[in-house]
Order: structure tokens, then C-alpha cells, then sequence
């Protein structure tokens, strides 16, 4: 008996463009879209998908989850500006100088790292 | 070019009493531990892991990202007791009557749906 991991939910102000800044982010889709609900991920059966919900109110401290990415290369994907050009912008979460990462902020505020390119969950 | 969700980071007091948590909740095992950082998932090449960082201050707001969990059974998980058993708690997150989820807080007031068992992303 257990539970698997199904989807990660992001309250949302515009679902929709979340979840087309994410999609592009990710190179996935938007499996099913509500009147206030956008589900993006691989295909149906890949878990977890994203999903993006519409709330009222806003950020107003930073997240305490938060996603890394796992980058083809982060040079090309954050130096050459692929994501920040679909929408995201540079942040500082007092991660300093010298990290490995680069921390970005997604259209609405969500923070989320670039790691250097890994093979494995531990390596 | 793109970018694959690695991990999902949690800001936590305790890494190791949570990734313990997560591990139980979800059957996986901790793959990787420093004095700082545990890291969750069912094998190394499994991706998304759930990373448990220490961080110090503690949650002010409801979390505007959470994690959807799909059951082998929502009845034996929750109303079993095996989840909270494990350590977590009900949650008002303002759910209302009547819906099909169940809303929990892992042991550091993390909010977390069980839904009812599904089948894939969109059913």
C-alpha cells in the first residue's frame, strides 16, 4: 500500500500562461485545460504532472517548495536565454556567488534553479 | 533543447523526520543524506526525487505549491490511518464539504491532497 507522487499544484493567477511558460519550459503539453484548471506534462500516464490552478491572492513570502531542472546545458538554457526569453527573470534567494545553479523566477514569482547538468538523483 | 523537472525542493527544520515522512508515505527510500540535505525517490535514475534541505524560518502562509498524491486505496491511506499514522494531520484549506480529495499537513504543516485513485493525468 502507498501513494504516488501524481501531480505538483501551482496556485495560480493565470493558469493559462503559466501553464504555457511551463510547457515550453519543460518541452511538454497541456494535457487538459478547465475554465481554472491547466494539466501539463509528458503524456497522460507520466507522472507527476504539473497543474496549474486558478486562486485568488497573491505571493507574499518566498515558496518553501520549489523545483530544479535538470538541464540539457545550462548554459544554453539560462546564458543563452531560452527560458528567461519565454518568461522568466533572474532571482535572488541569497544563494551568493559561486554556486552551481542559477536561481530564476517564473512569470508569477515562483522560484526554481537551473542545476548544471546532472546523470542522476546523486551524481 | 529543454529542461527535465529534477527534483522538488522542500525548505524543511528537519530533513531527516521529513524525507523519513515522505519516504513512508510514497514507499521509496532515501537515496542520498549529507548534514544538511536527504533525498527521496525510488531510484537514483527516477526522476523527480524529493529533496529535504535544511533551512531555517518557518511557514508563514499556506504553501502555493503542493503536491497531489494518487492512492492504491484513498480509504486504506487516510481513513486507514496509515498516512497520518505516519505523522500527518488534517488540513482546512477551506476544501469545503463533498469534494473527492482529502486534504492532510505532513509534520511540518506542508498541505497535501490524497485523491481518489486514478487512473492517468486526465482521468
Amino acid at each position: 500500500m502507498a501513494s504516488r507522487f501524481y501531480q505538483l499544484v501551482v496556485d495560480s493567477h493565470d493558469p493559462g500562461a503559466l501553464a504555457e511558460f511551463w510547457a515550453a519550459v519543460l518541452g511538454q503539453t497541456a494535457l487538459y485545460r478547465s475554465g481554472d484548471e491547466v494539466i501539463v506534462g509528458a503524456d497522460e500516464h507520466s507522472y507527476p504532472g504539473l497543474c496549474f490552478v486558478l486562486v485568488p491572492g497573491g505571493r507574499v513570502v518566498k515558496n518553501r517548495l520549489h523545483t530544479d531542472l535538470d538541464p540539457d546545458g545550462q548554459e544554453a538554457e539560462v546564458e543563452g536565454e531560452r527560458i528567461i526569453g519565454l518568461g522568466a527573470r533572474r532571482a535572488d534567494v541569497g544563494q551568493g556567488d559561486g554556486v552551481s545553479w542559477v536561481v530564476l523566477a517564473d512569470p508569477e514569482g515562483n522560484e526554481f534553479c537551473v542545476l548544471a547538468p546532472h546523470r542522476s538523483l546523486v551524481a
